[in-house]
């Protein structure tokens, strides 16, 4: 088995913001990333495919396909967008990158032709980092 | 002389408009990143001093210093912050990553103890860079 | 399950010596680096926690805490020190990157608020990188 | 147990092919991989070995043998060489990311002095990337 | 004035070859680089641009606009290509990357809609960088 | 007229301290950088060499030859060592940034065999950073 990575960016505004709690509330949680007036991120998204390589190709899925369903699926909805209001499948979802990975997650699983999604990797800045495994 | 460079880094959200251009004008020019609600990015800063090192300390600004003059005049104005509406410096002004490395360079130029400063580089992404030397 | 990273960096000296060895003998087995005049690093430090993200914030912890627990538990005690003779949990302990990792994932284990201690990655120099997952 | 990682370059000419298909065919399914005049990549290779540090030295393996193991089986081979016509471990093998990293892996399984061979992680650029752990 | 760059990448095989040599002595000057089966790099493209912002955008120059300059003119003639024998620009010129950033740069100048052509920087590796800004 | 770069690193300790001030003043001007029990880097070494291409290599400078010349007049006397009393460049100069950014310059000045030394870019960490060109 060969793990492929194929890593894409995209730029988005977001905050973190539980709509069940107060303002205060959500300021004394999340600090300055509650920012009502938004903030944002170049986010960079690490996506790994499991499988066995074919032997008339040598791969495990093409790169092209991969970044074409990357691209249709994740990052027209979320590449210069507002992920609390504008991204479908962030809907009602706080958008820590903990959700972000796991929608983005649920979001790829059973569109790949070949091999199997094993990670969502995503870098909200370089030194804050998340990965899901479908676990 | 020497060129001393520190490196700091914000998040911040932002669009790309004129106020006094139609919507559809402002979508033409400016594409997606003219998006009214909004999306961000981790901007890359790097503000360089230029000037003789101190025989006593062989510094041209001691580097604890300039970190902290960076953070209170700009850092604390941009950092999880919406550069169109929040941001002191960029009132009035199309925060495009020119426009924002001209204002901090205002906003730090006659601040300084020591050395002159030279120059400032922003990294709006990986790929879009852009520097001003106050020329 | 969510693995969630927090990347720190810390610079120090130390070199790589068995007192039990003499001086002809460390310099064999460790070239360089054994230099009796220390030599120095700056390390990068990726701390990983694995678990489900609280439903309330997103969060499997909250990277604000998690920086400071490492702060206080690790940085205070290697930045801009000698891990040989200056840093108490790596008493005794020849500071090779393997064994820093160990001390260091030791040192955070137990300390955690939510989540479980999932690895300790440090880089060394680009090229030369350990990863401990307490196994 | 421990995982030490070591990384090294180097640079490769390589088209992507399947002598049992037509130039049409290959060109269909390989795209500008397939260019018959050739191309080339800045290979970024991860070696990763798993073992327990010797308490003597604090070392899974010592990073100038694995450096030396690696250069000898693998860069002289390699490195500004045609991975197509010239390498030998890759004779017969369609030279993609995956069947490379598959091949590397089965060149330094067995040759090393301590530990065990755990991945090979091969950046093809910075944005395709493998991995194989032998499984 | 502000200065305004674009990184780009492109992947392509060369060899370092002076016709006029024998293979002995082209063997001796340029080493493992004028192996006759090539080899390649993952170049890295910084293009710079200098002017003045236009108070109407905020732009010295579309990015967007640069991006498709870029790629019609080099980026379509080098990507996964061979340096020596496909790339017009490129004919009867070694193709050291002091060369390519030289040819790349008169390949640029004069197709700017605005600002003007200031440099342009090529890393051949991580380690190997030229810069040429036509003087 | 091209600039080559080449990038080289090296693994050193060091402490600032000014042999004219007592500790106290030491530490209260150089902070943690003062620790008599010395700390380290891994510093990141760009030499830029400015010329014209030779027209029968297409090189400003041979970067095989550069890479000689900086291993033995810089690296050979840096690369694990201790700057403060290892290093003869370095005897009785302060061990900043900037000071061994210069007495690097220096070394190298006048060492050529063809190009001009242009500047020496020094990176103590990713965010402190020195460049000195001989003005």
């Amino acid at each position: 088995m060969v793990y492929v990575k194929r890593r894409e960016t995209f730029s988005a505004a977001h905050r973190l913001y539980n709509p069940s709690y107060s303002d205060e509330m959500n300021l004394q949680i999340f600090g300055k990333c509650s920012n009502p007036n938004w903030h944002g991120h170049n986010y960079v998204l690490e996506v790994t495919v499991a499988g066995e390589p074919d032997p008339a190709t040598g791969f495990v899925i093409d790169l092209k396909i991969l970044k074409n369903i990357i691209n249709e699926n994740v990052l027209q909805k979320v590449d210069h967008k507002n992920l609390n209001t504008e991204t479908d499948f962030m809907k009602g979802i706080i958008p820590s990158a903990e959700n972000i990975a796991k929608a983005i997650f649920n979001e790829l699983k059973g569109r790949l032709p070949s091999g199997k999604l094993y990670s969502i990797k995503l870098f909200e800045t370089e030194k804050n980092i998340v990965e899901y495994r479908g676990e």
